[in-house]
């Protein structure tokens, strides 16, 4: 099988002309020579746990920002890369395909090219289990040709994808020794850039001279952070599903006879579930995260898609689209409780068929309510981050299933007078995973691949390629790299199974946060006024080949950015007040100072962020 | 709710820079004059059933072929069409949605207005409930902006659209009395075009003065005669069914677990599998007709699936992508007994929950063999045109849990040796419905709305639009008409319902035809090389814009040149055989003539055509 990576493959005119097109980089990395900045060291959002994580991590954690600069910027103390010696540097796809990840192999590859001809990048095939096998392909231009642009990660492949346990690190230690590797470039997401930080501080602790080094790349959209504004394969993702939605929808509004339940991937957070809903504007989503937050039951939600269909037959409007995340399931506490005993039955070896009784009385209750389909879904093996099999488990079906019974019985309680409900329910998957990358996704993967070369060639270890500033063109992003241990936390909810380790969280839709208060100011005209939107096909060519998903351009995010500033400030502050200025100045600085560091003070103790 | 249709919408920028894109008219219709030529009188393909039609048509029956001209092309006996009185003329969409709906409204009212400002287009609301109701919408050019190139239906709305019984037919009739309509276009597929063909009959020899005329719109593919190369819609439905298969196949590769089994939509004909096949190359496609004509049981099938999983095992390839029509569960044999024995119990009355025991022996036995969710869905009350629900059948479902058993039988038994075998299950319907047509479904509904004009200002009754030599651009394209008289035919094949009668029958993919032959010629690379093929989403700019599907630009159409092109050859014998030539030349060209008629009378006594 191995035979097949990286083999050249026939393509269709428009994966020729997308494998013809070439990123521009950024102006800071463009030329032979970069500056690197080092900014603060870091600490970590939860202030909480930043003790228990500065132990965990001691190589590797409080590591200082990093900044690539333009040669020519005149920066106190930067170091300079230019002509480096010859790198060999591995690659490896974790976890799910996302649409850009081969981006990142080539941006990497040209990257370390340009610096040193003699330099060798090795993809390790077949995911980690490559890595752990010391399966590798030597990546070449002419190999990278028919996968430059294009999606899948059929280029290198990719396995279950886990790099956690003592044997898999060590396997990994020794393929890195083995293959004399200077760097390891992980391309993953959440759980991926975990055991990067993980692999990163074992590597350094056992004087292993690979640098590892993650790139955030998940079509969930759940690894942002400070540091990470968006995720490579987001917006391909959502442009795609937007408009498959869209399509739906005037499906539904042509014949007016269906209400359409579909399900969104998208892991636990509901990312791709909201932008999907501000880009084409379907009647209705929920959230998992707003199930999870006002602890709403499987009634609730049923009830709740009940009233806003008999809000809408009231209108004579009997067709409808409703958009629902796969982790929706996870998010129903009943249903939480449910799935956390199955799974304790299932590690410990109970057999499927003997799983129902041996559930406490009350989840016992909720299992046998539930329909067939969804109990032998729900008795799926949990998977490696220990969340349920959220793309097998047809939450969709479940509540069609649900508000068609009761609709049944308002009807004939007399309380609803409407036509028959209708449902379809379709599941957007895995049709959308394996698309053609938005021009988006190819600049930012293809510039990360560069930043990864910088990073290396800086010698850093345990860090993450960083762009911000994504919102504007990609001749105006910054580049930059930031320890994956300052984004690191520990969950306490109660919830979380893997209490007191410290991990990359998945970031959930912030229900403070911008882009939600923008879905909750038109959810009412989504509801009733089917003011669908159709985005329409990707395009490459044309109006809209720019176009940014809805969240990057209403959020307010350059954190990195404002670091900077702040910086700039205080270093103005410092300038003013240099001995010999006035005692005046001096005194304002001091009471101004000092209000600003009480005022911090409080803010910090009272812990974390948003 | 009728308020709400044709109401100006917010558009995405694609959407509003397709509005504003403007189809050219084939150089035969521009200006404002067109020459109308009449050809033979026609015949129906099946010469056995030509009494029949004939008997049941008299006045639609035999009427001639109509080619629209260029003014300036000078051919005997053209009449002309130049500034003709007011008309006034109703639209109805009829059937499901297919993409370029929309651009027959306006092709038609631009083609109205452009002859005679004061004509008037009704659309009518709703399908033919709005036809019965008489709910009609002026169309305006104000109307039409935001619907111009746009999918959907949702310019008119469409309902479960027959126009079949005593009563509707007489609905119909009044509406067109009362709104004084010189014409009625009913833009649907088969079924719709058999519904045209009777109205105008009926309108016929009840003197009504309205005028009939059908479009061939269907996103099945399957109104297709010698008369109609493609239908609108088509070429949309596979573009955008290939692209998120060709997804689906990237996604396949770079994962290397998965079987994913995707059904499509298309009716009983497999035209949209086939097709889709061509373009992104998945594994393996199991056509309906090949089913139908082979016999093969559902077990011959999952044996059939099985062998192609394990030649693939052999390869260590533990992925692939299986497409199967949604026609496919009526295609195979004893599954088709079961439904018809279902379906007449139904008809009966009898209820849902007692059918599985008033089974014959042999169908309950298959019934009760069946999983829960299949049983349901076979329960469910067959369509207007006699089929099960097929999009409502998953028919990928069963298929995938009988391999998924089969497979695990041939692992105990030690005959399959490879990895466990997981399936993923798809359905590819209303996600592709509603999308923006293509530039060539824009392009040919524009010009069949503006021939509906031309045959209503010629005063044709019972015909359909056409627009032959589509492979080529449209510039080049010929337009003209044909009766849908011509088109019909009586099936006794022993398994139609409607033995009898004469229909528009949907025409199924030709076992003996080149497209097919492609197929088969490629068949076993796509099974075991994985040469997917990503052609991407639908662009509406730059290279592929124009592409045709593969069906078109592989099959050897154009019937009605080739019509032409003999006429000429006569016209020429006529003109070289005048009295006064040679004796040798009559007697060449009478014994010439007189081989060509024996040959082409037992041709055609041995019954049809392809």
């Amino acid at each position: 099988m191995e035979s097949d990576y990286g083999v050249p493959r026939e393509l269709s005119p428009l994966q020729k002309s997308r494998s013809i097109y070439h990123p521009d980089l950024p102006s800071c990395l463009q030329g032979t020579t970069v500056r690197v900045e080092f900014g603060d060291a870091t600490t970590v959002a939860d202030s909480a746990g930043a003790h228990a994580i500065s132990q965990s991590f001691p190589h590797t954690y409080g590591q200082r920002l990093v900044h690539f600069l333009k040669a020519t910027a005149k920066v106190h103390g930067a170091q300079v890369i230019s002509d480096l010696p010859a790198m060999r540097v591995g690659v490896v796809f974790c976890g799910r395909q996302s649409p850009g990840g081969h981006n990142v192999v080539w941006g990497l590859h040209e990257a370390l090219k340009i610096h040193n001809p003699k330099s060798i990048l090795l993809g390790f095939l077949g995911g980690s289990e490559g890595l752990f096998a010391q399966r590798t392909l030597e990546i070449t231009d002419n190999i990278l040709s028919t996968y430059k642009n294009q999606g899948g990660y059929d280029l290198l492949g990719r396995t279950k994808d886990q790099i956690r346990t003592q044997e898999q690190v060590n396997a990994a230690m020794a393929a890195c020794n083995a293959l004399k590797l200077d760097g390891l470039v992980i391309i993953g997401g959440v759980t991926s850039n975990t055991d990067a930080a993980q692999l990163a501080e074992t590597f350094a602790e056992a004087k292993c001279s690979t640098k590892v080094v993650g790139v955030p790349v998940t079509l969930n959209g759940d690894l942002k952070n400070q540091f990470v504004e968006a995720n490579v394969g987001f917006d391909t993702i959502c442009k795609v599903n937007s408009q498959l939605i869209s399509n739906v929808c005037t499906d539904a509004l042509s014949a007016e006879k269906y209400y359409y339940f579909i399900r969104l991937m998208g892991r636990k957070a509901s990312h791709v579930a909201l932008e999907c809903t501000l880009q084409s504007h379907p009647n209705m989503v929920i959230l998992a995260e707003e199930v999870a937050a006002s602890n709403l039951t499987i009634f609730d939600l049923t009830k709740q898609i009940c009233d806003a269909i008999q809000a809408r037959a009231e209108q004579e409007k009997y067709h409808g689209v409703i958009l629902l995340p796969e982790g929706l399931i996870e998010s129903i506490p009943e249903v939480y409780a449910l799935l956390q005993e199955i799974h304790s039955l299932l590690r410990r070896g109970v057999s499927v068929d003997k799983i129902s009784k041996q559930l406490s009385p009350w989840a016992s209750a909720l299992f046998e309510f539930l329909p067939p389909f969804i109990r032998k879904q729900l008795l799926l093996y949990p998977e490696s981050d220990d969340s349920a099999q959220l793309s097998q488990i047809e939450i969709e079906k479940l509540l069609a299933e649900l508000v068609e019974a009761e609709m049944n019985r308002r009807q004939k309680e007399g309380s609803y007078k409407g036509k028959k409900f209708n449902a379809i329910c379709h599941f957007f998957g895995y049709q959308a995973r394996g698309s053609l990358p938005s021009k988006f996704d190819c600049d930012y993967a293809y510039v990360l691949g560069h930043i990864c070369y910088h990073i290396l060639a800086t010698g850093l270890n345990g860090y993450m390629a960083t762009v911000t500033n994504l919102k504007n063109p990609s001749n105006k992003w910054r580049c930059g790299a930031a320890p994956i241990t300052a984004m690191l936390s520990i969950k306490h909810d109660g919830r979380a199974m893997t209490i007191g380790k410290p991990l990359v969280h998945p970031a959930t839709v912030d229900l403070r946060g911008k882009v939600y208060e923008l879905l909750r100011q038109n959810a009412r005209k989504l509801l009733l006024d089917d003011i669908y939107r159709n985005p329409g096909p990707l395009q490459f060519d044309g109006p809209g080949v720019e176009s940014r998903v809805v969240s990057l351009r209403v959020e307010d995010l350059d954190y990195m950015g404002r670091i900077k500033e702040l910086n700039e400030y205080l270093d103005k502050v410092r300038s003013i007040v240099k001995p010999g200025c006035s005692q005046d100045v001096v005194k304002a600085a001091l009471s101004a100072m000092s209000s600003v560091t009480s005022i911090l003070s409080v803010m910090s103790s009272n812990g974390s962020s948003a």
